[in-house]
């Protein structure tokens, strides 16, 4: 029997009216649409007969002067749920502003809800703003932070394991409905988190939720190795994606873990066209509709230096060192690397930033995007992508139609789904329960 | 042209099986359908197509031996909103164990995605075993608990105000999505809550979810008359029914309410029959299936006494006084009269409250419950009621097909829906916006 070909994992980064910038202003765009939830509904469904992975939905908790999502990932995922039945739904949820036990609770209930298609994206969330809205007078310090999610992980993990797959009996005549022997209490003590357990959900189709996370400093990588079986990556050329890739597989080795554990998925911008020249035109008329205000104030805050007082036609300001930076460093660095590298003026930054803001950018067609995606993949820049299309829905039915197809043909991608859970689509193995398997083992 | 006829709210309890304690092992129920959303979909569409207002799901932060619901409200009513179109999603989440901001979001994306069915339970959560999955060593005391609700109710409605309902404006042309003089930090400062705001969702269709609430102490009363839009309660007769609705009506004159803008629901537990006497002998099946440790345990956790060292068939212990309760004291009280007054057995109490554990129930035909029903509405014993079937989906359709068209002949119950949101339905107005108001005032 021949082996099975490696193939793509692709996952739908669904944003607003379009990754790009300015996507709620392009051609016949209705912005209204994303307070609608069936607008929503309709792009996931797109994106499940193209058979993507997953649909994956970012969040914040701070803003409202700037836009990107205005729904909450948690309910939102819960009702895509309803309307689709392979696509998996992976969702942000911080670590620093929530329970260990609200949230086992919440992606459980998900896991259930959609039987099996949860996903948890992980992060610790940099920006100052969300401190003030939790109570804070300043945010925790980057190592802090990778410290409590490192045991939030250990909690919610415990959890989610704190009943056996065959804890429930139900058993009529009896009167017994589960086998309390099965069920356990954590006991976790720890400096950030005291959780006794059990959750009062029992263990989901999954296990547990398909783990996610991207955080790229040596502490997000080491947080990585240990617990994520999918990373979310921003790469901005296939060199740096290459050593990225090795380096953080060749950690998974230290806990016990297999390099096909953990799926690498680089974000990626596609802007398509019949031809290349049509592709740079479409982005030349996304770029003319930013408004450079909305991309200084989001520039400002990434770098902490106020852009406005800069001239937007000049070269880029002086800016602190990357360690300085409590926040989204590593896009910090991209975004600095690439104004020194091509000597961009402000304004010119913004631009080659608007479509991906800061992820990998394809302009051409079909088959140059394809080509890319192939030799990025074959040779080991990744697993598979994370689809950021510049405007929806027709980004995301141009790439389903032409990108999808294409690599269907070159054998790097599913014609169907395989696995009824994402688990299985992803080809990651169910947890084994730790309860369950530290009895089997005395 | 005539005034319209005060009509009956009615509200759709969701709970596992049944609110019988032995619903799960009646007759043909399979108790694996506890953990398929379907299943609850369904029973959510039988409601709706009878013209319920709402269903309800409960919740609790602990447990895990014994079983209600195995869902997440947020999550579960976020796939039920997907599947239905008129009827309110009302679930409930703890102001002890979650953070204003959070929950302010959640409750805005669920009023997005339902398009203005959502409801929110407000509880403060009494029992001492949630605290010990939320890092405490104990859990607050009853006044604690309430100051905190108080702040928190403060923190979120301002949350839900800080977009006033025009502040976006998607003007494509100019590049402006929002009118940022409409979007306000709220720069909460108080003795639990720091919060800056804005939200990062604007304001949603109905300004905020309907706000319910069920504590029944003094503490609690005042809360309800300063906040809450629809009460849930717990009466084991008429007089005190109406009694408790005097008294928390009055109470609403301080804060400026009227009366109409709150709903006083008792719960009501319903067991039907062609005749009364094939209704009784329903119960009594029920009854026979009830598994005593089960109803022993949850009575010793109500009471905080030990009911397995004391025998079934014996009368009940000496009981602390329901001062010295720090959790669910009107049910304790209700318990302990109940037991008092028909001086009853252990068995006897467990079989008495397994319905409606501690509700007020009505075993009879359709026309006996709505002449019961019929009586409390008129009488101002209550603004309608919380239904809870014994077993679903029977005891629900029963009560659709059944006592529903009964209400509905003596013009006490809708016969379509006439709003498009819970609020238009219930007859609550829609909130005015705080500062919206405020400016306005100037």
């Amino acid at each position: 029997m021949a082996e099975m070909k490696r193939q793509m994992s692709l996952n739908c980064f669904l944003f607003g009216m379009g990754h790009h910038e300015a996507a709620w202003r392009f051609r016949d765009a209705d912005p209204q649409q994303m307070m609608d939830i069936k607008y929503f509904q309709r792009l996931a469904q797109i994106a499940e007969e193209a058979k993507f992975d997953s649909v994956f939905l970012a969040d914040g908790l701070s803003g409202g002067k700037s836009f990107s999502n205005f729904f909450e990932p948690l309910t939102f995922l819960s009702s895509i749920a309803s309307v689709t039945k392979h696509i998996g739904l992976i969702g942000t949820v911080s670590t620093t502003y929530t329970e260990p036990y609200n949230l086992a609770r919440y992606f459980a209930s998900l896991d259930y809800i959609s039987k099996g298609r949860a996903g948890w994206n992980i992060v610790t969330t940099g920006s100052e703003d969300a401190a003030y809205n939790f109570n804070k007078n300043s945010h925790l310090e980057h190592v802090k932070r990778y410290e409590r999610a490192n045991e939030f992980l250990e909690v919610t993990t415990a959890l989610w394991d704190s009943w056996e797959d065959e804890a429930l009996t139900f058993d009529k005549s009896s009167g017994d409905f589960a086998d309390s022997s099965k069920i356990r209490e954590i006991h976790h003590v720890g400096p950030a988190f005291q959780v006794k357990g059990p959750l009062n959900i029992p263990r989901s189709p999954q296990g547990y939720p398909v783990l996610v996370q991207a955080g790229s400093s040596p502490s997000g990588r080491e947080f990585g190795a240990r617990f994520a079986e999918v990373i979310y990556t921003m790469q901005s050329n296939i060199e740096e994606a290459r050593q990225f890739y090795k380096d953080v597989k060749a950690r998974l080795l230290k806990y016990g873990r297999s390099g096909d554990q953990m799926k690498i998925l680089p974000g990626v911008a596609v802007i398509l066209g019949e031809t290349e020249s049509e592709a740079r035109e479409k982005e030349q008329e996304l770029n003319a509709l930013i408004n450079p205000e909305i991309g200084l104030r989001r520039l400002s805050a990434l770098t902490g230096v106020d852009m406005f007082s800069y001239p937007l036609d000049g070269p880029m300001p002086e800016l602190p060192d990357a360690e300085q930076i409590n926040g989204q460093r590593t896009k910090y660095k991209i975004f600095v690397d690439l104004a020194k590298r091509e000597n961009l003026t402000i304004r010119q930054l913004l631009h080659r930033t608007a479509a991906g803001r800061g992820d990998f950018t394809i302009v051409g067609t079909a088959a140059q995007v394809a080509d890319q995606l192939e030799e990025w993949f074959l040779t080991r820049a990744c697993d598979g992508f994370n689809i950021m299309p510049p405007y929806f829905p027709g980004g995301l039915e141009e790439f389903s139609q032409k990108v999808i197809p294409e690599l269907q043909r070159r054998g790097l991608f599913r014609t169907e789904y395989t696995g009824s859970t994402l688990r299985e689509n992803l080809g990651l193995s169910r947890p084994v329960n730790q309860f369950a398997a530290a009895v089997a083992e005395r």
